[in-house]
């Protein structure tokens, strides 16, 4: 799905952090989930991808997978050892929640982000994802400072390796861009400036008026009818234009009702 | 990969607000998709998934992609339209960030989760997603009360159909069990439950017709008077006694005016 976000918040500055921080794929037996990967890093704005002994790569399953992330699996890295992939980083994630008799505190991924974004402000940071099937050694894991582990269904704990790479790289860019989370504008097309509390005021009385009018509305038992519809229309914060078509109808039904 | 997490956290409580929110997958191309759409639902928790008008359902591609989320698939609703998907719905969230003329107010995902099971809590809540290439139509997004979108890289916005499911499952999963962000009651007086999908739509029907009756609206040149009006009581959450209310109004000019 095609979901140009750019349209509703204005252009996102670029934030280094994120180029500093490479996600490492170790083991990987699919090469439709590194396209994947490629793909989920792109529209979060990551870039730097590492490939440890990969089973299939490169290869054309990838490359479909990635769409328009190509670009990333041609600048891919591909090593022979988790200890080449974390060369020159500062900081290693290991993404796994496996129990682990030995190994770094788990923490979410969630609360991680920012101490992730943080650390990337100083140097390179690799986030480690294990086989589909097996997931990381327990060497692997122990060759990182932390364990990050992503909430799951304790009943289906079986997140695909692209999707389990997606929700990191959310994070990632949510916490890079969420101190200033990009503004939901008001300024959608067609929207008119709000409506003056009088001209709000002079549509209920003619709606009350043409509710009089139908024998809708008994004035000598009310019954809270317009105490409802304020509180009805009260929530949409009534727009301009909103109002002069509401009114419209209602001129609309009086011509015909020939009051 | 495995990340059976339940051995990090005690064994989550079960929301049955997580029950009453279906995804809707609307023209998806790729049967794969499908496929991981379920798997990524159940990773989170959810479990009901409606397809309109999937391009090849069942399909060996979609239980591969499942893996052991198939469950899901055989429990799929498929239907033929939009409407029958969001029958017996309370409210519908569009997921889009396509720059739309009309329709509902844009929300981030992580905001919009805690209200969307606030909804949940009262009825059946639907997350509609377009397909992949063409994401939803404009007459889509305006069957829904809201927007939603996944902040992305403006540079290339080009997420996964089941990549975005996994996304909102797993925002709905942690605004369910994490954190529980403090949801915004909305306990004002005279509040009855939500009106359905259903109920909505018929009041559209009759407000058109009373429209028509009276010439305010020309069905040659409607001039997007109903999408208009349909953002406006979109916002609104219309609740059952007000629908009530609403239809009342129309019955009563239509008699008047001898329709």
């Amino acid at each position: 799905m095609n979901l140009p976000s750019a349209s509703h918040s204005p252009a996102l500055p670029r934030d280094s952090r994120l180029d500093r921080i490479r996600i490492v794929l170790s083991h990987t037996s699919h090469p439709g989930n590194i396209g994947a990967a490629a793909r989920a890093m792109k529209t979060m704005g990551l870039s730097r991808l590492t490939l440890v002994n990969p089973k299939c790569f490169p290869d054309a399953e990838a490359v479909t997978r990635a769409v328009g992330a190509d670009d990333i699996l041609q600048r891919a890295t591909v090593c022979q050892s988790l200890d080449a992939a974390l060369a020159d980083t500062v900081f290693a994630v290991a993404i796994s929640a496996r129990q682990r008799s030995l190994g770094p505190e788990p923490m979410q991924a969630r609360q991680a982000a920012p101490e992730v974004l943080a650390l990337a402000a100083g140097g390179d940071v690799a986030l480690v994802f294990g086989n589909e099937t097996a997931g990381l050694s327990n060497a692997e894991v122990q060759r990182c400072q932390r364990t990050v582990f992503i909430p799951a269904n304790p009943e289906y704990t079986s997140l695909n390796l692209g999707s389990a790479v997606q929700l990191l790289c959310y994070e990632l860019r949510l916490a890079a861009f969420d101190g200033s989370p990009p503004v939901v504008t008001k300024a959608i097309p067609f929207a008119s400036p709000l409506a003056t509390n009088d001209d709000i005021e002079r549509f209920y009385a003619h709606l009350e008026r043409i509710m009089i009018a139908t024998e809708f509305l008994d004035p000598q038992q009310p019954k809270r009818l317009l105490p409802k519809l304020r509180r009805l229309f009260g929530r949409s914060e009534l727009e301009r234009d909103e109002i002069n078509i509401l009114r419209g109808i209602l001129d609309a039904v009086e011509k015909k009702i020939g009051q």
